[in-house]
């Protein structure tokens, strides 16, 4: 098939069945991305991927000009995906979280990180796969948890502020240990690597904050004053197209980063917190949204094409997982719990419940980690594998607990609505 | 260069340059577009395109990965163009739009065909050759006429209706125009090929016309009487997420013209006239805006490199562009303002004028036809340029003189406004 006739075949169907996938998936009440996920293991499974235009010789490969542009467009999905994840991370909210939504995060990423690292150490396994799978489990997708709490409205309980706190930070976080275990697997491993990659990601990070709340509003504020001026002239002032800004400055933070070795997910998550203060008001959110509605599903379609249909039916991988699985659950469980309880003594025996089991759900974060891993060679498509089962368990078994112990904790009636996702 | 981080460079540098140079050219009251297309031209002869990872031997080419997803955004832009000027096509409007506006649109079309193809058969041209230019002077691009009218607040009058009613249709017919010729110039030229295809490309447009004004009315009412029955008995009522369903559509009418031998971008344009009627209440026009910001700059971009610039210095091009620019304005103007006074008696000599110069600038559809025509060979390079410059000199040379008449005729006050479009 010609190029164009082909390309446009494929992005169609990929896009159809990707949303079908979703639709149906969260009809069920779990989030969409599974779906997408599940849709895209079929696909590489059932030899669409020829009709797809995606393989070469029975391998999907970037030898395919088609799916050298599907690449292209998950990575750009996923780049948007956390550039709009950034726009809702204030710094000033970030700065004053508090006590007990620091310490939750902080012991929620600390915990799983060991766990995972010393797993794959003990198991014999190479450091830098030990390295990602350790900072695969580290990230909480809170985006399901968010929304429990608000079709339970119950966004003012103290448990609920102390997660969706915590959730920021541990997007940070999150962020920092991705950048550093990227930058130890490109530049080796070494006690010089591990300073100085810990102290550019950390500058890195540190430098974006410092910047959104020192000079950002000084120059929201310049751009503010001359245009009044201006006005007042009768002249009529030159405006920016705010999303055009917004793209630029997210695909030149996200190849800085790349371009330092950290992830290019780093750059496009710090380029969307400098404009998250304004997000609301330029109706950026929204416009991003489109953009990733886009894009997005054909990440969640690769995840599933690269997971290698024999590695689910290899027992030991099945094993694995279940023990990832259980881990995963463990240690965010009792790293959040105790960490908030820790930050505030009123956090009760059903706080900690709530607050463990609202931060479990791992969801795309631990996936895109683990894809970065995979393609950069440094972890095996088994433990590829296990992780997308892992993000994709802790995300099924997490949200009917939390709802049944917010249920028992606050009387309310629960209510799973369909949702509005094809 | 690694592939994501070349791929992030190479986009992030081109979305920047295409709209630095659409924000300097429309301080100067340009269109963006010209603005882009220059940056184009320059790029590809400054030999930024080897740093950009685009050419492969000094050549841009498809064996570039990184040329080869830009190629795919920017056709991907001209389909989400195209159909967002579809959605901007109400069939109700085009059925109702008058005599005058009909007249005025179709002899708009006729004239200014019959010249391209008469002056390339009578130059010794190739028939495909002929068929393509003759195709590339046919559409007007009333964007900015339309902007003209809206700034001067003159959209109450005669002509102003009159001009808007035939740019509907001469969307349209341009379409049929296209579809006809890369028919022909796709399986062959022949009696019978022109019989079948002229056939095949009006029974497409019109059953689209026939199913927006019957079956699509139905469906839309159909699901209204649905959800509001669930509301009513308490259920939830399943709702599809409006944009992804237009994406679809939009896609895959595009891929199925493409398939008949059409063009994609006549799919699109008709996908877009299906969702029309509720663009506006789904917010679809936006939307599908975002999107197009953009992918469209690719596009553009893509023109300029395509442009070869020592065709620029041939004197026989020069003087090829000028006889075309001159045939493109006055058939234009005759065909248009002669149409108009013929439907309508209360048309009168400043009103000829007015509509003849407001339906001249050629812009974005000129260039998608002769890049068709370029990228299937059927075109050559040289008269591939000749068309560019024309599209963007009737673009330049229309608006001033359109506003000094509806100045003259109306005595208003028109300035230029600094547009929002970095």
């Amino acid at each position: 098939m010609e190029f164009l006739l082909q390309l446009l075949v494929t992005l169609g169907v990929l896009f159809l069945l990707a949303r079908l996938g979703s639709m149906l998936i969260s009809k069920f009440g779990f989030p969409g991305l599974i779906g997408e996920i599940i849709v895209g293991i079929i696909i590489a499974n059932v030899g669409l991927t020829d009709f797809l235009g995606l393989e070469v010789d029975g391998v999907i490969s970037f030898d395919s000009d088609i799916y050298t542009v599907v690449y292209a467009f998950a990575e750009l999905g996923v780049i948007f995906l956390l550039f709009s994840v950034g726009l809702e991370t204030k710094v000033k909210d970030l700065l004053g979280s508090g006590k007990p939504a620091l310490l939750a995060a902080i012991m929620g990423v600390v915990l799983p990180f060991i766990a995972g690292f010393a797993l794959i150490i003990a198991l014999d396994g190479d450091m830098n796969a030990a390295l990602f799978m350790a900072a695969a489990m580290v990230a909480t997708s809170v985006g399901i948890t968010a929304r429990i709490i608000k079709d339970m409205k119950l966004i003012d309980t103290r448990e609920a502020r102390i997660i969706i706190g915590a959730a920021v930070i541990d997007d940070v976080l999150g962020m920092i240990v991705l950048a550093v275990v990227k930058g130890m697997a490109t530049s080796g491993i070494s006690v010089t690597s591990i300073i100085v990659i810990s102290v550019q990601a950390v500058l890195f990070v540190l430098s974006v904050i410092l910047f959104c709340k020192y000079v950002v509003p000084r120059i929201h504020d310049y751009f503010e004053a001359r245009n009044k001026k201006q006005v007042s002239e009768g002249k009529v002032p030159f405006s920016f197209n705010k999303l055009v800004m917004a793209i630029i400055v997210c695909l030149g933070m996200a190849a800085f980063a790349e371009y330092l070795g950290l992830a290019a997910i780093i750059g496009a998550f710090l380029a969307g917190m400098i404009f998250a203060d304004y997000a609301w008001e330029w109706g950026l959110e929204k416009k991003i949204e489109t953009l990733t509605t886009f894009f997005i599903s054909f990440f969640f379609l690769n995840v599933g094409m690269q997971v290698q249909l024999d590695t689910l039916t290899d027992t030991s991988v099945i094993v694995m997982a279940v023990i990832v699985i259980v881990l995963a659950l463990l240690t965010k469980y009792v790293g959040c719990g105790f960490g908030a309880k820790l930050g505030d003594k009123n956090v009760d025996k059903m706080g900690f419940n709530i607050i463990g089991v609202g931060m479990m759900p791992r969801g795309e974060v631990g996936i895109i980690v683990a894809s970065i891993g995979l393609i950069s060679g440094m972890l095996p498509p088994e433990l590829y594998a296990v992780v997308v089962i892992m993000s994709v368990a802790t995300t099924i078994i997490a949200p009917p607990i939390l709802s049944k112990l917010f249920r028992k904790k606050y009387h309310e009636e629960y209510r799973i609505v369909a949702d509005d996702t094809i």
